[in-house]
């Protein structure tokens, strides 16, 4: 089994099933997975997708539809759909799904869907409307399995059956008192093992991990990582259970942080999408590269006041280009390593300075192998071993600063409640070039001029 | 509820109850959650660690050292520990914990461990010893609780139950064949709201995902990503059942990926210890050090051979070194929202033609904008209109091609089966630097001079 990928016959085999009548086209949309028909939807023109969503049964129109990339806009998909249909779509969906797919739309739009649904699951996905899409309660479901924690065996069971019906998989029960106060959580293995007589409070584990509505995504998908939880509670402040979040909807939520911690490092804004346009692009990058030729300004200024130098010894600026060069290259080895140590856990002290001294040392050793090429070449084609010495002295230096500022920048900005990956680059390039367009010029002007 | 950090709190906690006896010690570590303790073994010696485990249950030890990150090699506390205790805690350790523990030791060592537990599971573990361990067989835990497709529901209630004695949690239910062939999946649910004479064959979905032994774990990841599934099962060619991967492994496997293509886009080998030594990093960097200089000597091989342009006007040596610079930034962002495409879907060519043609409109807006800053520097500075247009040029051109560089090269990476993320940043630099060189000193030249 592989993981599917979009291939050309199986988009050729909806587009020429698209121009036939809709059973054909309903023999071959039988031969897909719902998440497969929702990527092949990103390369289908509207009216094609709302041809096939209202061909599809409603249960597989809704995986479908809650299957779509947010960057495939499936709330553009779902105002388009005719009232009743959409209608059938959004009571199907699960209430988080449901939520962030609609808080996508203007307020007039999420109105008229939410109006015309069952009056229960319009105040629930209301509520959820609230939550900042970024915290826990942005991302629960408020369908759970919750049985009193009084309820004996016989009781819970069949309260759990009961509850399961509109639930496609559940994990834990959770259990709670007369006031809806979260006590504790329950397996249905213990339920069903239990002696039949049994109450739930003898069977609640009182000892779980829960998070309030609040906190960020990120620290939630840490607890869940750290704890290797399926799911996990969400509560108010007075411990009413709101909802639970799934394993599933962290795994997006990784994967999301993956993009930005790349995009971030790289010097792209953490919110240009991906499939975005070109405007947007300039938009999210522009800003960023003109901080950088400001302070490309800055190392380049340092060249300017060695005009004489460059004047009496041009070769001196071919190499000092390789000797910044190194350096960038130098701290964003240090930096990567650096800021996914920060992003995986947090450094004492201690670790911090045996981080810095750590890259110091490599930074030393890698700046002394790459001087003593430089130093071979000075000395074999330009036959000049004293330049030759510059260089290396140069080259070892600057891969010092390269190391020590790669990994002590990021630990630096972390301290002060500064996002590392996304201001430590711009600075650590400023270094490693100012010192790297410094120290040959300056040994230069020194020692050989 | 925040995820656990170290703090010197818990820290000086720990190291005082150390210095007390046994019933202090245990009184302290009863506060701490088994994750919790894992984390703070970090920072604690050897002899400390072992003090603990040997004070702690064989469950709560077993959750420890399980927890453990593989970078605070729990191999070796194991391994330093009693005999019997650590027979204890191997026999109560899900098999695919054990045995990523077990493979980080040598043969004699494995033997030691293996021969003192119970000879079943023993011969689990052997077995999963043969799989690599970046693949699903190398994952997947072989404990799964599997029903006949024969049994009735009381019968398989039964079953489900015995089987579940041993196992902390479970979510599916694997049916099998009287040859142990893999024929779908029941959830509990479905057999608990069966009817009394309802036969298991009725209840099993026989429409699943499944995963060869062999499978890459990246591909693992994708497909419980892409259909949402809390576990996987794993079978032989004849579709035996092999064992199951649950969501929680996969993901750790998200989070050692993620590290990877971080660690690989800025230049540092994959295999490389965030927390390693400073001898095992200068292996992991200095060989793409090494080749990077020689593409920076290539780079440089240009500037030599413009030696009176660079004499003549010293000062497009201070300039050259913003436009490459810049090229170089523009390339990196255009790579890292490029690579982030590929890793998350395979790109159509349309697609990847759409992809390109975007990174050359953003490199020639880009470059425009900046090569006007440029441009009013040198007029207003240098008083140097000629050289203002050069360097607007320059800058234009050398951020075109930087967009497309950046766009097209892991594209065209990808297509030929080369690791994206390994080889592009280097190969776009060493465009930047060349043009970003050549065309103001050849402008400079035609024009200026």
């Amino acid at each position: 089994m592989q993981s599917f990928e979009i291939d050309k016959t199986d988009l050729l085999r909806i587009k020429t099933a698209l121009e036939g009548n809709d059973a054909e086209l309903q023999e071959v949309l039988k031969e897909y997975h719902a998440s497969e028909i929702a990527i092949l939807f990103e390369k289908l023109p509207q009216e094609a997708k709302e041809r096939i969503i209202n061909l599809l049964s409603t249960q597989i129109a809704t995986d479908v539809i809650s299957e779509m990339d947010e960057e495939a806009h499936p709330e553009e998909l779902l105002i388009g759909l005719d009232p009743e249909k959409r209608t059938e779509i959004v009571e199907e969906m699960d209430y988080d799904v449901a939520t962030d797919i609609i808080s996508q739309l203007d307020k007039e739009d999420q109105q008229e869907i939410l109006e015309d649904i069952d009056q229960e699951d319009a105040t629930s996905i209301r509520a959820l409307l609230n939550y900042d899409e970024d915290t826990a309660g942005g991302l629960m479901n408020s369908e759970v399995i919750c049985v009193n924690i009084n309820l004996d065996k016989k009781e819970a069971l069949d309260e759990i059956i009961r509850q399961s019906e509109e639930m496609e998989e559940f994990y834990t029960i959770y259990v709670v008192d007369d006031n809806d106060i979260l006590k504790g959580i329950v397996s249905i293995k213990d339920i069903i093992k239990a002696r039949g007589e049994a109450k739930v409070r003898t069977l609640v584990q009182t000892d779980f991990v829960y998070v309030k509505a609040e906190l960020d995504q990120e620290e939630v998908a840490k607890l869940i990582s750290q704890y290797n939880l399926t799911t996990i509670p969400v509560v108010d402040d007075q411990m009413k259970l709101l909802g639970r979040i799934t394993v599933d909807d962290i795994i997006d939520v990784m994967e999301a942080e993956n993009t930005e911690d790349i995009l971030k490092i790289s010097g792209v804004s953490e919110d240009e999408e991906l499939s975005g346009n070109w405007q947007d692009a300039v938009k999210s990058r522009l800003p960023w590269l003109v901080i950088n030729l400001g302070t490309a300004f800055l190392a380049a200024s340092i060249i300017r006041n060695f005009d004489a130098t460059v004047k009496n010894l041009a070769v001196i600026s071919a190499y000092m280009t390789i000797i910044a060069g190194m350096g960038g290259n130098t701290a964003t080895q240090a930096l990567a390593v650096t800021v996914r140590r920060i992003s995986l856990s947090d450094l004492s002290d201690r670790q911090a300075y045996n981080t810095v001294f750590k890259e110091l040392l490599v930074g030393l050793v890698n700046g002394a192998c790459n001087g003593l090429i430089v130093f071979a070449v000075a000395y074999f084609y330009d036959a000049n071993p004293m330049l030759g010495l510059v260089l290396f002295l140069a080259m070892t230096g600057n891969l010092i600063v390269a190391g020590l500022t790669g990994a002590s920048i990021p630990l630096i900005l972390k301290r002060v409640g500064i996002d590392p990956a996304v201001a430590s680059s711009i600075i650590i390039t400023t270094f490693t070039d100012c010192i790297g367009f410094f120290l040959p010029l300056w040994l230069a002007s020194k020692l050989l001029l």
